[in-house]
């Protein structure tokens, strides 16, 4: 028996052998992917399912967002082209030291309304009053990894760092056995977490079982100021503390040596690679080329819609495409196949969650979507995950299935009042605009 | 007396000051912009007039693309990933060689279609069967410069090169009086042209006052060859056959030295900036920070959908703001108000065209976008030069204006029928896919 079948014209599984299938599709029970094979067979296989079929529509796995910070939708656009950290200093920071739970709730909601338009389905966040992103990726059906993010400080969120440890128990306990949130530890960074809490946090994601989230290696400055308290660079620092490992998700990964990605291979690292983030900020551009010879476990992600300034992951793969190539003067590196494996499979080994999610195979979880194919810009086709990598765009995706429950239908989100999102936004964006004089 | 208001949410003119207008619009006369201002000034003024009224829209100048192979739509997504010269020899030469006109204009529509529906009203295409470009970008309603791609060897368009200046000739003669069409020269490369075809074309483009169009430093190959045959660079070379000049469009400029880049700006040659195509074939990024520091005109193009793989100008518009920022380590390089004004008036001024088009101003050709900010990944709104490269996606794009005339109205095009495009592309399509073993 099969609740759902989804068909189409192709159905690209990202599967070992890199099956498609023409005039294939799925079929969904439950949560559950039941059946991968031609749609005809499909159909004769299940005859009371319902079926979602799409004729120019190609069917793939749900895109894997290693790394975002969702509520900073609420501050896209809010200032551009500025050096990091007067970006940082003069906007960021004082905006968020007024955010509450309620700006964290909308303008997640924000982000996963962007997200589930453009075809992902997965993503791991790190941001302040983690539970009210917890509580809007639930609410919408998403499937995420969440964590409170941590540092020597004071947070808006949570106040004193004691607080903070708290905090993330509570997330455990209320997630503990939610189908499609679980919760991280999240050290914000080597240069604004101690040694101390690197560590305690370190220990206590070995406890729950949970992925240990940090930035690392963005930028020069962060190994720069490395070097000089600790006389290491980064992940040598990390390791020094015994933390690097399976199970640790490393975002950016721009400023590595050879010897590093080395390291964090051996270690089981799995990395978050952002490449706009890391253009538009100018950290410059991850050896991402050298991460996947090395055999590290490389997952793409967009970072937050601050400095992006979107959330859109056929965007992400295309430009991930295209550095790579253009910074190496190697037209074969980053190749269509490799890119789009990155933002599935390899996002969904670096959650270690490959058993369950990155690819459409029976048993697996149904994280899908649809592109309607049928259109100028998908026209001619010779070759599908081309298209996927090069030419389409999130606004291709139709329809969006996630644990077996469809999100998107013909463009039109299920699980979300829209209208709801905008009005929220809307009054949210007057307050943080009072932080800014003039547009420009 | 005007025929037709556009008004919207704002008005973006890309003028000298900037102008942005809340609830702004623009009156359109026949074929030409009679006023800018405030949306009910304009109703009080022109009473008469039909209104298009877009309630979240943002009005713009249509975007310039600046290079384009139009056809190759036809060869998108054929190969990928491949080194330069076995993507050529192995698969554009051989498909280019059984080309007829009657492809060309089908898939010359196709990337029309693509372009209208992303945004672009102007393009200057260099490719065979140039009769079929026009008669195609005519048939369409849109701005074009169009040149019958010249070179030593003999062409699947008109065979022996004399044959080549004939069609010229007849190109000139078509389209001497027409509003949209404009004829240029175009010689394909300094390493495909001899010293004499090269010369030969610029006078002819002198006595035509037309623009003299030419791929230029696009590779290290090129510079390579050409120090090996002439003993200096491709610049140098043209600047001693007397070639450099106002009117020259210089296509990719990516392996340009300072000293090229200030005889350029001082001979006021026109660059088109191409990142996407440069960055895909692996030639490498053009040093654009430095052409506009020293004051060169740069428009920005997409080239062919062989080699980008789509003709949507915002999606180059992102990746010219982002690749500079992270190749230079320097994120204020490349704002987004220089990127919008290479993509619109810089655009312009690389084809001479800046007194008629690239900004919405009294008494410039009406050429305009109406763009729906009311979707997520445009939410919130503090800055909307800012959306416009950083978030903004063809697909935003609702209304096109080229000329006075509606050619795309709520995302239908008015001046094409899809349907046929698409069942023609279709035919052509599967004999192209011949040449191809293997997708994938």
């Amino acid at each position: 028996m099969a609740d759902l079948l989804v068909t189409g014209k192709y159905l690209v599984s990202i599967d070992d052998d890199h099956t498609i299938i023409d005039n294939g599709g799925l079929a969904i029970t439950g949560d559950t992917i039941t059946a991968v094979g031609p749609a005809d067979e499909l159909r004769g296989r299940y005859p009371g399912a319902e079926e979602l079929y799409e004729p120019h529509g190609l069917i793939m796995p749900g895109l894997v967002n290693v790394h975002t910070h969702a509520a900073m939708a609420c501050f896209r656009g809010l200032a551009d082209d500025l050096e990091l950290m007067q970006w940082l200093q003069e906007y960021i920071f004082p905006a968020e030291s007024n955010l509450t739970g309620e700006v964290v709730y909308w303008s997640t909601m924000l982000s996963i309304c962007e997200m589930i338009r453009s075809g992902t389905t997965s993503f791991c966040d790190m941001y302040l009053f983690a539970a009210e992103v917890a509580r809007a990726a639930a609410d919408a059906g998403m499937r995420a990894w969440i964590g409170e993010v941590l540092y020597d400080f004071p947070s808006p969120s949570y106040g004193e760092l004691e607080n903070g440890f708290a905090c993330c128990e509570k997330l455990f306990a209320t997630y503990a056995t939610h189908p499609l949130i679980t919760i991280t530890l999240d050290p914000h960074a080597v240069y604004t977490c101690s040694p101390e809490l690197l560590v305690r946090l370190g220990e206590l994601a070995r406890e729950k079982e949970a992925l240990y989230v940090i930035h690392l290696a963005e930028t020069e400055v962060e190994v720069a100021t490395c070097l000089e308290r600790y006389g290491v660079r980064p992940v040598q620092h990390l390791e020094q503390l015994g933390l690097l490992g399976p199970g640790m998700v490393a975002d950016h990964c721009v400023q590595l040596t050879g010897e590093e990605i080395e390291l964090m291979a051996e270690r089981g690292v799995g990395v978050a690679h952002c490449p706009e983030s890391n253009m538009k900020l100018a950290s410059g551009i991850a050896p991402v080329p050298d991460m996947l010879a090395a055999g590290l476990a490389v997952g793409l992600g967009t970072d937050g819609a601050a400095s992006n300034n979107d959330v859109d992951m056929f965007g992400e793969m295309s430009s991930a495409a295209l550095i790579h190539k253009g910074s190496r003067l190697d037209p074969t590196v980053m190749d269509a196949r490799t890119t789009l494996h990155m933002a599935t499979r390899g996002g969904a080994r670096v959650l270690q969650a490959g058993e369950r999610i990155g690819s459409l195979e029976p048993g697996k979880k149904a994280d899908c979507i649809v592109l309607d194919l049928h259109q100028p810009h998908l026209t001619p086709l010779y070759n599908p995950l081309s298209h996927l990598v090069y030419a389409a765009r999130g606004g291709d995706v139709v329809h969006s299935i996630i644990n077996g429950r469809i999100v998107m239908r013909d463009r039109q989100l299920t699980t979300v009042k829209e209208a709801e999102v905008f009005g929220a936004m809307d009054r949210i964006s007057r307050e943080i605009g009072k932080i800014k004089g003039n547009r420009s």
